[in-house]
């Protein structure tokens, strides 16, 4: 079938110009761009006085992040104009292993967003998490031939790269040989350690904060990813990218983006609004989050309207606010006039879905998985910062005497993280500051990177309800008071839902507004603090299914002090 | 090993700047560009007040037609700068088929050069050709597994994409789902014709002669290639193409160069100084030939001096004259203080070296076989014109009386093309004139692109002589008078020397200094214009070894007007 967008003014993001122009498709494909007759197409689209656009692509998502499965996040993400992402399916791997990554693919075939991936890296994230899979060199390569796998996604171990451990090294050779993209994460890096860790074939970065570093990695090749997302946010500090020549160099990405901001405040076309807001061009802007993310990637024919590109396209009502009224994706008109026409999800094959959901194989938790022995009186505590995903390390003196330990008029929390892949048992159980939480207990199967059960209580029976409640649920965020009272499900992996964004949105805002009751302080964003609580490459002190890790040391810590 | 290029101006690609910096190579590859001490290295050259700059790309080199191996070509282009090229071996592929590719690669393989190819896409160039070989989908599809392979080169063949010709869509259709690149060839075609050729996912042009030519192919997507070849000369109509930003898009190359322009002029390092002398930046030219081109022929880390990049590295004494002191081709220094240091020829396996250097078969050549029937008075004569490739369609009365219709006098010449690949004995005999010899013959056999054997003379004795005398070298130039008097040996496959341009420059140079003594026009370039009068896809009339082939109307003519 062959539409013709007709009169439109056409953005070129090869000239950086627009023109007044039909555009014919035919297809999944763009087979021409001029003056075009009605007589050439099936479908007439009137978009005179509309803006032509290609089609934005999102260089870097944790799809996961957003807990909706694919086709749900591109229920929300494609009528904001976003029609390509790449993904990193680290959490999904790190629960389900490459069976998580096939799931991924498999509900991400044939939906109105066209999603690659890039495999994640760094399964387990460090040697103290258990994780439910590890993903070695052999896996990965096999994974190589899927025709949507780019490459390998944030390399974030980047002392094993600059060090040479040759697991790092075989994953970044076998990629390399595939002909794959090798993404980078290595925060604040620079000078000589930067060029061993480019030197690798490491191609990209998503973490720089600030311009000078920004230009250093992308003076030495690297592709400078701005990221835009719900916690990390670094446009502002990175706006003097988008100016000659930097912007030749850059693309545009969320990384993690909660899914109510993306239904609110947009996805990709956000950062491009913000970038005009701030005196940058659209234009510029749009041809960085298109053809220049599509040059980074090595994805041919795709981020631009122009012959033999997918037709990929937007209209939009004006330019500066990215206004989308119609998508089309793959040449289907899959947005129109704002409203995502609907689409049946993918068919996903019984043994990977079985596989995802159910995810969880824990031992009984009982009331007495989560007894302290009283083994000194001086305590290490984890200290909770409103909004970071660091945390101090502080230290109280317990008084065991009553609720062993636990005492919310100081606001020591009792917190614990309970291996929930293998069975083995394992929980660490301590003490953590900062939640304000005064009756029942919190917990959720996302707990970065490993995904174990995390519960945070004021009573060490509302912490094995809430725990147990999860684990025969196969996963969700729960808020527990004698009986669950409040319940996110989280069904595929202890992770992602394929509830709609708006169903989740009202469950999630149920959550909160319950644990804001319960009296959590309002600075404090109760999950995204408890799922960075177990992560334990972030400082300073984290919990872990086996105990306390000082990350700054790089070792596990006893809860005692004496 | 590790070398260390002190203290040099390094320009940034990615940046289009210059920053004074040191570059650490170790290997094949640059592992660090910024302060490095001499204790990181084994050698330390200091490049105090010297410009270190990304070796060139040609993106589009036909070998053959410098009458050069790829060791000799090396030997004359790395010192001008050209660290990597693309090359096309269609003309080898028209006498050898595939055997003449695998050639080409194996004479290729570890040289000074790095050399990539595009794949021949139109073996014979028209059904009006008796070539040595065809090329069907099947055998192109069987070389995209070899690994210095890119993609399809130049599709000359734009009526057979635009009106969907059956085989040429497969061949387009191979490349692309091998994920390689298209390249074009499609002069002066636009608009409506234009996208449907673009639409078959042919992504570069090599043929533009004007600038709105240029932007309107590029806007479409097309990479375009600035060409400065020794026939062909775009670079003056393209100029405004080195500025922003239709310079983003943009490569050099040069097609087809004479191997003495390229040991005199230079090679992409002339067009990058042409550029410079018409007040283009340096920088911006040197990323047109640099990063660029990898960019168009997605070859990952090549094109810039940045870590994790091949060591293709040029040294210059001064930037904007492109002053080439030394050269590092994956990491080895090839040239030192502008003298190439000397390197073995590849290894060739002998069944190849076979087949190049036995590329003839051909019947018996007598005087007899130049014998044409006086069937009319008036008869077609081809019309050369001096330094053009096309032809003109002219008549003359033919005095049969004498010589068989040959008289030196009004410069009516006799011309022959001989079927020699395969024996069939065919031969097409005719008039031809605008020359000017007035004793002997020559002969070539380098006739595009068939490369059959072609003779200009004034008698049958000395046309029999050269001819026979091509077919039982091996392939040469050559000009006879009574006997041999001038010879340039062209052994490989009847295209190519294995001596160094310098030698082949002086066998050149006699062989045109005695066609000059034997009365051939000073404007007459007489190889070239002998080459290209059997190529039937260039207007007007040619020759072939069927006869007469009238290009404009697409069809064989009678040599006979009546």
């Amino acid at each position: 079938m062959k539409i013709l967008l007709k009169n439109g003014f056409v953005v070129n993001v090869f000239t950086d110009s627009i023109e007044k122009s039909d555009v014919l498709i035919e297809d999944d494909r763009i087979i021409g761009v001029g003056r075009y007759e009605s007589s050439d197409a099936d479908v007439i689209e009137d978009v005179s006085g509309k803006y032509v656009v290609p089609g934005f692509i999102d260089g870097h998502i944790h799809i996961e992040s957003t807990m909706l499965t694919p086709s749900q996040l591109a229920r929300i993400c494609v009528p904001h104009g976003t029609t390509t992402v790449v993904a990193d399916p680290h959490e999904i791997a790190n629960v389900c292993g490459v069976d998580g990554i096939r799931y991924m693919i498999s509900a991400s075939k044939d939906i109105p967003l066209n999603v690659y991936f890039n495999l994640p890296s760094c399964v387990p994230a460090t040697a103290f998490d258990e994780s439910g899979a590890e993903l070695d060199a052999q896996s990965l390569f096999e994974l190589y031939s899927e025709e949507r796998v780019l490459g390998l996604a944030e390399m974030m171990n980047y002392p094993g790269v600059i060090y040479g451990d040759a697991e790092v090294l075989k994953k970044i050779k076998d990629a390399r040989s595939a002909g794959k993209v090798i993404d980078g994460h290595a925060p604040l890096l620079s000078g000589k350690e930067l060029d061993k860790y480019v030197s690798a074939g490491i191609q990209s970065d998503h973490e720089c904060s600030n311009v000078d570093e920004a230009k250093e990695k992308l003076s030495k090749g690297q592709w400078i990813m701005i990221r835009e997302g719900t916690a990390a946010k670094n446009l502002w500090d990175l706006l003097p990218l988008f100016d000659e020549p930097y912007n030749r160099r850059c693309l545009l990405v969320t990384d993690d983006r909660h899914p109510a901001d993306i239904a609110n405040e947009g996805h990709i076309d956000n950062i491009i609004r913000l970038a005009v807001e701030n005196s940058k061009s659209a234009v510029v802007a749009i041809r960085m989050a298109t053809i220049q993310a599509a040059q980074c990637f090595g994805l041919r024919c795709v981020g631009a309207v122009a012959p033999a590109y997918r037709a990929d396209i937007l209209v939009l009502n004006d330019l500066n606010t990215v206004d989308v009224r119609d998508v089309y994706s793959s040449g289907k008109k899959v947005v129109d006039n704002k409203k995502m026409i609907d689409f049946a999800s993918p068919q996903i094959p019984q043994k990977l879905s079985d596989r995802v959901y159910n995810s969880f194989c824990t031992q009984y938790i009982s009331v007495d998985s989560f007894y302290i022995e009283p083994k000194s009186r001086r305590c290490r505590v984890i200290g909770v910062i409103p909004g970071q995903i660091v945390t101090d390390e502080l230290s109280f003196d317990i008084n065991w005497d009553k609720d062993n330990g636990i005492d919310t008029s100081r606001d020591i929390l009792k917190l614990a993280v309970i291996e929930r892949h293998k069975g083995t048992g394992h929980i660490g159980v301590g003490f953590i500051h900062g939640i304000g939480l005064k009756v029942g207990a919190i917990a959720s199967s996302v707990s970065h990177d490993s995904h174990n059960i995390i519960v945070i209580g004021t009573n060490d029976a509302d912490m094995a309800v809430a725990a147990r409640h999860i684990s025969s649920v196969g996963g969700n965020v729960v808020v527990v008071k004698g009986e669950v009272v409040a319940d996110m499900p989280l069904p595929i992996a202890g992770l992602m839902t394929d509830l709609s964004a708006d169903e989740i949105a009202k469950a999630n805002e149920f959550v909160r507004k319950t644990v804001y009751n319960y009296g959590v302080f309002e600075d404090v964003d109760p999950f995204m603090n408890m799922a960075f609580v177990s992560l334990s490459v972030i400082p300073k002190l984290k919990m872990t299914t086996q105990g306390l890790v000082d990350v700054d040391a790089w070792q596990r810590v006893s809860l005692y002090i004496d």
